[in-house]
């Protein structure tokens, strides 16, 4: 528990830090979501390497989403993602009916606009995370309802 | 684990990042360290908020220095202080033998003058735990050989 609250204190924080050197005029704006999201990108490379260690090869693309969704999400986030959708064509939709880094904030519309500083970074993680097992791909977030959200992962084919 | 590599990795990005800013000019170098400090001041006030939610009221500034030494880092960083010494005039000196930020970096000098860019977000830990304890410090820490460390406190009477 002690963990979790400081990952969670310490993404806080440098939401904030990135946000505020935005304002300060160190940065453009535009810049603090990509800036978030490139810092999640890092961290999920390396959580992916050390979650994958032991685990046997993964058979294809959509295998590599289901350990996504269930082992990595577990490890990360505490759940599982609640549905996973695809197209079959390179976009898969994750969805989050409680994710773990928005139900500190209130639910309700008051908070809405600011849920996407708190996406930045998930998207990232997913992006990094998928980029070490050798998927490609762009990934956004969006939310409706506070605090389920969606993650939209487009491979990129090479 | 996964908590703990979480922290971890997004610890070192953060690390990164900032030092980063302050290559591309967006920040004076000299600021990184205090930025680091600052972060980890807002996150310990965080967590001991947290931390000391059932605990009894501390009978003294020395009491509230073995709280720190002993559940506080053990919550944070896995291992109690291995000594606590005082000259009873409000400077304490905190020494960790194994300090759990600095055992990723290779023992040895090499990478020696890193050491302070991975104690900064600590030195804040401290300082923000003990203020929302009613203690205003300062707090530095120094390196004479990895990974064990040193963490003077200065208590600071109103």
């Amino acid at each position: 528990m002690a963990d979790e609250a400081l990952f969670q204190f310490l993404h806080n924080e440098v939401i904030q830090y990135v946000y505020k050197s935005a304002e300060n005029g160190e940065m453009e704006n535009g810049r603090c979501v990509s800036k978030l999201e490139h810092l999640g990108f890092r961290v999920g490379q390396g959580l992916i390497e050390r979650f994958t260690k032991d685990t046997s090869r993964f058979k294809d693309e959509l295998d590599v989403m289901k350990f996504i969704c269930k082992d990595y999400w577990t490890s990360v986030f505490k759940k599982q993602i609640d549905n996973l959708r695809t197209n079959h064509q390179g976009i898969y939709v994750l969805q989050d009916n409680k994710f773990r880094l928005l139900t500190q904030l209130s639910s309700g519309k008051q908070y809405l606009e600011h849920a996407p500083k708190y996406l930045a970074f998930a998207c990232g993680l997913v992006r990094g995370g998928l980029s070490n097992l050798g998927v490609r791909s762009i990934v956004t977030a969006e939310v409706s309802v506070m605090p389920a959200c969606k993650f939209q992962v487009m491979i990129q084919k090479a």
